[in-house]
């Protein structure tokens, strides 16, 4: 294991990299995770963990077979996206996209920004069992090390494919998944009564909801019904209710 | 409207301290508040109001009937707990207590330390029409900027209470509401099928779940049914797909 004590090592620089820039993630073909719990999970589900950065003096560590670094605590820290985590760093392979097979139901974001707010509809998409989910328009990027972290593992695991909305349509049509998008209008349906199994649903920002680009592509609208004062719903809990109807059998 | 230039002025300090400091929050029976929208819908929804700051040349202003200060940008930015927020920040009266009248059902938190999720609980609550939220263990504060920033206007609307985990007991039983517990245990009940009506409904922190004290208070424990790779549900979700449940006619 190599231990390093400058700022100036490539390795530092390319984890700092990684954490700040979704370019380089994508060029580089790597992202970062952190956490030996997540590393564990990683190499669970099959994740090609490509390096590991341990903090000295912090905590257990395991066997990997890639390269490994080890440092000292404040240079952990400069390189580290989080604060005060006991580590390890590592980076892992982006999986190629193959295309999935038959999915069963699948749940859209569009323009979805917050890395938290994706990353949770990633966990919770998993427990679900729910096929895939799609990004499409701007939503937080998938790799981002708040998206990761909010997976809690399950971006080990969970389908998530990220699609132009002029491919998205005919992406669901030969999956044979029609397409509802939640929206805050007077003719959506109430998702009560509704049944979701075998659709795909899309979910867009909090603040400005589905483009009418995308609107446009869906079969019905759908709401969840709501009190009358109330506005909308957190974009990662009403995705959650979504598929929580969707998964039932 | 008193111009304020100085980051010694009293005011200052108070915003300040109250951004930081819960104990003086509880205190000064104030808390703090940011931007137009949440400052129309405290008004709208008869918060008490008791102070307003606003950032000099920074978009539209209302008139609201108490103390108003007005500051250039940077002492603004040293007021405010937020980055680049346009303002304005206000302080709102922390209502009294009042004994809730009857409940249709109840979400209890026991330990959600994270305040978005606390923020993002009640304002879900709010939209499912649930009687009312009741905090206990250690939660995030209620009044933590972040906690109120995330019901984003919900907490003037929202029944909230914050009761020891020795009163809430008889609380419940007063309101004829029996307490289910969300556990990720092998004896819980799935909530497929069973009714969640009239019900307080108890989910405790990700990391450890409800403690064995308030289990102990459970009439029963109950699971929502995930896929078996899958741990845990983020605490706001696990709460919302509840009360979804809950809020079901």
């Amino acid at each position: 294991m190599e231990r390093i004590t400058s700022r100036k090592n490539p390795y530092i620089r390319h984890v700092r990299q990684l954490a700040h820039d979704g370019a380089y993630r994508r060029e580089k073909g790597e992202y970062l995770c952190d956490g030996i719990k997540t590393l564990r999970e990683a190499l669970h589900f099959g994740a090609r963990v490509t390096s590991v950065l341990w903090k000295e003096r912090s905590g257990e560590k395991i066997f990997v077979d890639c390269e490994q670094y080890e440092c000292p605590e404040d240079l952990f820290d400069f390189a580290s996206p989080m604060v005060n985590s006991p580590g390890p760093l590592f980076t892992v392979a982006i999986r190629g996209c193959s295309k999935p097979g038959k999915l069963n139901n699948a749940l859209v974001l569009e323009g979805v920004q917050d890395p938290g707010n994706v990353g949770s509809v990633i966990r919770t998409a998993n427990a679900f069992g729910i096929g895939a989910v799609i990004l499409t328009g701007d939503c937080a990027d998938l790799y981002h090390p708040r998206t990761v972290r909010s997976t809690m593992g399950a971006i080990f695991r969970q389908t998530v494919l990220e699609m132009e909305l002029s491919v998205l349509k005919d992406f669901l049509s030969e999956q044979g998944l029609p397409l509802y998008g939640a929206a805050l209008a007077e003719d959506a349906l109430s998702i009560c009564g509704l049944p979701l199994q075998h659709t795909a649903v899309a979910v867009g920002s909090e603040g400005r909801g589905l483009s009418t680009q995308l609107l446009s592509l869906c079969e019905r609208k759908i709401i969840i019904p709501m009190a009358p004062d109330s506005e909308s719903l957190n974009a990662a809990v009403a995705a959650s209710v979504l598929m929580w109807e969707m998964a039932k059998t």
